[in-house]
């Protein structure tokens, strides 16, 4: 994969500043990028670095275009470009279009034009795979499947039945989608399961990390709406719905029956507890934990700040005392008082 | 699948006000229930629905009867038996009985009668696989493993060695069960591995969810007892001991050695210490850690309620100086009983 | 497998007091071992087990020789020779060598001398897998892996493309490594892909465990140097570099671009922010939160210590009014110091 800046310029709608016939190879950070590699500058902490870098073009912002050594590709978001230039210079290898020998499909199934399926890959009954669908080794799509347009399912990823997938939904390895709900029902001592006879509808541009589990719905359908985007290791429990847009890092929980509104984000670690609902545009800190539903928008957070583990010992014990503490104070104001 | 309302109220022994005849064809909630549906009222904060709902029957208890608007249900335990209904009205795709063609099953292996096996399992050595069971597509059964009756293991499901399964076990896809404990002999600044001799052994009725890992034990078996039920993503260390009828939502992660007792719940995230042992009948909150063994039941919680972040760093800024403040505290309790 | 005593002694290089010539047929605890066991005393704790223990033969420190029933095997270090003990004791089943029928791998793949590759296990282009190597069933590889020698993948684990594993690499079942960083631009609303260009790159003798996700660089590669352990269902995202010797128990996550010291060890379920850096020697605690870089080795902690469900709830309602607390309580030592 090569461009000239000239070509770069023009797929990115940038100004260019500098000779469009400089041939670029690649993508890399300030730091390490070489004359043939475009790197660029998102973040204003990085800064400093445009005027040391040797990288053979930069994407800027035009208030920054005046620093860069090499050339300057100005743009309005230079994330955005930075992301498209990634995609431009992709290197993930490409599939072997159709469908390997060793794949199992199920007779009810239909696949789309253009696929491409690898070994070992099992498809089952009534399963619609789309048209442009890449599915990786010994990947299980359960039946009654419904795969929408360019979607990417990485190997050994687990579809149950009746998970139904938009345009291009991406999945990594391991995840596994439409596993029961937890839902039992005690009785005398006992668990008594609750199958679980909804589904998981799934937008478009959703994409899914790896080994992250979303469970099928108890009655009605846990929903993940278009461009949401999760992390891996996250646990999406049944009947969630996620709102347009809204991000997960990884290790996040998000227990039955809770909404989330469209454009939040939730940082790694955070857990949210069952049939809450969070408004849109709510950002939830890191290892939080959300126990109460959230009808405003804005950021949140649980826990306490790292310290030494002594010093943290101390804090830790003063903690449990904290409900005396706070009457032994009103004690003392109001003796004060009594005082003045 | 279609059940007259006598025939449901006789299998589970409910009493029916209503029309036997009337023919139910699947189960919903109060809200979404139309004339062919059966819901159910378990949870009071519903109870106002009852009078709005469309449902051709609904579970109650006896108290809520008289505000069903169609017909009621009477049951003892409402929740119990939309657990039961669910069950008859089970949508899962049933499998096609027999070995598929392509799953590879060690010469010395046993299946027991009427098993399903799905493409691409495998089997290893000694292995005996009880009657009834099914086995999803593309799971992986080490040598030397038992599975009881009726047992359910989805697709993509792992199984090291020495792993013995109890009847009507239920395991989730990606769940991986007698993967090594985490022992290393540190020496010199080097890890040494300490070989994991023990497996696991699970009872009856146990359901595990996707992608949670039960490590092996080192010396004698990780064990977990009958009717244990466990949520997706959950680390269960090696040596481990669950007691019967305990449940664990997701995240949960118990470390090595610790023993839990007997109908303990563990909520979403939460973390055990290893060599801990947890009395019968312990609840843990969400996202809590247990640091110390617990000899009482009852429940316990550790973290903070949740706050708008820029409230949060002002009291997580105080934490650190509670050690300070208690004293300070203290001091002026002094000062004052001088002056009293 | 068996062993004499004065073999034992030989090998593990212990001084052995007892019988050369007794039998030992298995590893186990001071309280579970018979006569032809051998057990091991590493922890001070359990040192009153020794003059009850009928074990055949205890590894033990030279201090606590005197107080073994039986023969005792003394040496340096009682843990590491433990942990050689259970690696002469191994029980896990050995593979088949070769290639069984049903793996595919490509044309352009190399596999070395004595390896052992399982069934339905898929191979990309242009891999190479060392000598020795071990593969278990239903693994996939993607293309330009490189494995050194003896490394053992256990079932179901996903390589992407790219990632280059040192010699006596060990992978348990469901990890995924080279998934993709978690790397997305916000634009309008929208979230665009960041194409992960860059790989992963192991040392050697790193364990990694089960469901454990190691994610690909963005640009540069993710790096774990030699001798990391990592735990099952750990995040380990996008250009994170772990240190040599470091350990991680599991559910613990880490954030993109971390750079984590050499012999670190991090307890379960901790969280550790992005962009950071933690020195050499740092400890941190279970469920503990790391929002910035660590400059000094030491052990750190978050959160709060475990209490009785209703007694958290007051502490954690005064944590939210600590800020004020504060205020309070400095307002009454002005108001003390005026009148003193």
């Amino acid at each position: 994969m090569q461009l000239s800046l000239g070509e770069l310029a023009q797929r990115l709608g940038a100004e260019l500043i500098g000779d469009a016939d400089v041939v670029i190879r690649g993508v890399n950070t300030l730091k390490d990028a070489t004359a043939t590699d475009v790197s660029f500058l998102a973040n204003a902490s990085y800064r400093r670095q445009l005027s040391d870098s040797n990288a053979g073009a930069v994407i800027v912002g035009a208030k920054e275009a005046a620093e860069v050594k090499g050339a300057a590709l100005i743009v309005a978001n230079p994330y955005l470009s930075f992301a498209l230039v990634t995609q431009m210079f992709d290197n993930r290898p490409q599939p072997v279009h159709g469908v390997h020998p060793s794949v199992v499909v199920a007779a009810s199934a239909t696949l789309g034009a253009d696929v491409s399926i690898a070994a070992n890959v099992v498809i089952g009954e009534h399963c619609v795979i789309g048209d442009g669908c890449e599915i990786g080794a010994n990947t299980v799509i359960g039946d009654h499947c419904v795969l929408g347009r360019d979607c990417l399912l990485r190997a050994n990823v687990t579809l149950y039945h009746d998970v139904v997938l938009g345009d291009r939904v991406q999945i990594h390895s391991g995840a596994v989608i439409g596993a029961d709900g937890f839902g039992f029902a005690p009785d005398k001592g006992r668990w008594h399961k609750i199958a679980q006879l909804g589904g998981v509808r799934i937008g478009n541009d959703v994409d899914i990390g790896a080994n992250t589990c979303v469970d099928r719905g108890a009655l009605a359908d846990t929903v993940i709406e278009d461009n949401v985007i999760l992390d891996n290791l996250i646990q999406i429990g049944h009947n969630v719905r996620l709102g347009e847009g809204s991000a997960m890092a990884a290790n996040v929980g998000v227990a039955g029956s809770t909404t989330i509104g469209k454009h939040c984000t939730v940082s790694g670690g955070a857990g949210i507890a069952g049939h809450l609902t969070l408004a849109d545009g709510v950002h939830v800190a890191a290892m939080t934990t959300i126990s109460k539903s959230i009808t405003e928008s804005g950021a949140y957070a649980t826990g306490t700040a790292q310290m030494p583990l002594n010093e943290w010992r101390r804090s830790a014990t003063r903690f449990r005392q904290l409900d005396s503490m706070a009457k032994r104070l009103q004690q003392l104001e109001k003796s004060h008082e009594g005082k003045a």
